[in-house]
């Protein structure tokens, strides 16, 4: 028998993230989680082996120097595969739609690698964002219910791509984006936009995956929507993959 | 000096809760907590001492039983004082606004307890809710943001109160209530009820409050309602208890 | 494009589930996540369909009755394919192994079921363990660092496999079983047991694994130990599945 | 009836730590939750106002600017009273016992502080630690069950307490210390340690309670410690707090 992996779970450790404006570093704290199928000898060590070597990445951590790190960490531990996993918090500044205020937006990223046996980089996003219930427009005579959603990308790319941007696609996705700061002018914006813009979770789900689609360097991607409906306790969920697409 | 507590935390048990209509017993799992002051030679057979009490009152709780599993807990474990706090999911047939179709809503529901000296006795419950923003409405032509919110309120009572009552007391306190399940006509009432009924986390807490207040036998109580605003990633939180209301 | 599943995520429900013994029923509540790929029309009445269905089958659920929930679930909304997970705490009677004091052991369980385009049936049970670490133990004086830890099989079988019978089959396979009620001559045993026994997190995974190979009914299964390491703030952890393993 | 508070809950925000070490400067991210007690017309640009000026602090935040931002944001929102809490990972450079290997360790801290109505600033830290059961040792031939636990110490003092001091106070509370690299003697060094001094929960509250106690410049405080026990699925836990200390 065959053990297939062994590592360290959910540890906390600070990253600084090269960010697309500016060239700067952005300072957040990933979770990390590492998996390996290295020879036992190595196992003991394997926590203090890889903190070595994430030292030497972790001041200067993007999706081109992560499968570097994920190359060096396979090779110290003498590991036939390896799988590594870093999420994270991520501001960018984000203007008001109408007064541009300027605020700092929270989301959550991943960078997800395997070296070995499944070779392959899956770059993720958690994007939050407004939906407004077309059959609740639609019926009523006036209002329609809506709610925060959390959209989930997640893409396999050919060529290099900016956390930046993927959340930039996504964003656009649902009936409204959601800001940390909005006065009087921008939630009149914002409330008439998601009026003017009903979807479901499945028509959101669509068109982040057409604009996936249509992306020339991605070429896998899944997309997950989750609604917390303001007119119940659960939430609406819709679920695509590039392998349910057809032409 | 002298130590305040010991016991356990979190540990899941299957109670059955006594219910108002019918007289039946409703089976659901508690989440549990005991902390006692309690002479060092009981502490070794604390959790045996206190799971062959449980296990007498599991099959039949209530708001008058849990005060007698708080004693005899006290008392088998000779503790100057004990605390019991039993955290559980609560189900409550709820009919559709307008086609009376019934479904199972979920709410959550807390006893807490003291004995000795600290003695007293919180019912607690948390109900999920809709809020509609009054200023978004205002400022819109059309729309107006929604979202779920979660409605938590706890009382200390002179008489006994069934947790169905205060469930429906604070059901009645935000824009509109939420269900389970909603044909096309209740979709189109609740939207329509939300829109007619705009409130901020600051008007729900006082409308709950005033209702708590107006209750014969509530001589305590505090309310917390956080909303899980649509239009950011952050929620509004308002809380009051009766040390800030003036007669 | 076609769009894959639309559904809900994590509603909770109370449900009854068929125990080995005695052949009586344990109510439980259940978090439940059903997506679907159903007709366009159907979205809307979705949540209410599926509940219809699951009111006739709560009070009576087990790994045999699941499959009748799925089908007619897939029915009811003329879907092509549709997926169902029922996460539930199940308690078990367990004697100490010494004093044989009998107390209720909290495991949780999982019926994942899918028909249409993935066909297939996965039973999950999530087993709290004890592991000791052979390292320690080997290069120190007295003593050996052990914790909780937690150890989640998957299985695919081809018979009828109770959820008792695998849980069961897991509890053996660490440093030592875990109680919920233990006096001191059991505590003494637990403690020498696992000293007798000390096994990494690879060593727990090896073990399991054999034991589910080794059951004639099994197919495909994966295992994963989650270690909460007493002398680290990260947990270790190893995982294999049935892909991993040679003949 | 006098509303008492509003605000936001579970904000998100890059923060900068002042260190205690060298003078630097550490990038975390904060979880922020503001409540304050403000006139209506202040409640609709309460988050605008308050990233606003917490944007001014965030670069170089410690125990003694927190109250300065304090004091700001209840001024820009007129509030008679207001309450700030900002909890966030905090990582030391800890050296393992005995090979001094260096690594970093995560703690988790908050500062909480009132000002109007309830004046106070409350500094927290929460720790990893290891306790090793005296029954568990004292009754078996080899071995005794061990786990890892988390320490919680609120304190409220006359002077300023580097988080660093408080964290280092803690740390020495329980039966050993947690340390994120442990190569072999190392990790033979803190099994034995953890096996040469036992410690129940409330041993450990004792012990850290009596350290509070004998700085001068605590002058309240509350301990909280909850152990995972290894041999259980639930925590054992233990509290005090000034008030339940006799001199």
């Amino acid at each position: 028998m065959k053990l297939k992996t062994v590592g360290i779970k959910n540890i906390r450790y600070p990253v600084m993230i090269r960010e697309k404006s500016g060239g700067g570093l952005q300072s957040t704290v990933a979770s990390i989680t590492l998996q390996a199928n290295m020879p036992r000898r190595f196992r003991e060590t394997c926590v203090a082996t890889f903190l070595d070597v994430l030292r030497k990445y972790q001041e200067d951590m993007s999706v081109t120097i992560f499968p570097k790190l994920l190359v060096e960490t396979r090779d110290q531990l003498q590991a036939n595969s390896a799988h590594l996993e870093m999420t994270f918090p991520y501001f960018l500044e984000k203007k008001a739609p109408v007064t541009k205020t300027s605020g700092l937006m929270e989301y959550t990223c991943r960078f997800a690698g395997g070296i070995g046996e499944d070779e392959d980089f899956i770059l993720s996003v958690w994007v939050p964002s407004t939906t407004l219930c077309p059959c609740s427009k639609e019926i009523s005579e006036f209002g329609a219910h809506n709610q925060r959603a959390e959209i989930n990308l997640n893409v396999k790319s050919k060529g290099f791509i900016w956390v930046e941007d993927l959340i930039s696609l996504v964003e656009s996705g649902a009936s409204c984006e959601v800001y940390s700061i909005l006065k009087r002018p921008d939630e009149k914006f914002v409330t008439e936009q998601a009026y003017k813009n009903p979807m479901f979770v499945e028509d959101v789900v669509r068109k982040v995956a057409e604009m996936a689609q249509a992306h020339p360097d991605i070429y896998w991607f899944s997309v997950g929507v989750e609604s917390f409906e303001s007119i119940h306790k659960h939430s609406a969920y819709a679920y695509v993959d590039s392998s349910g697409i057809e032409a």
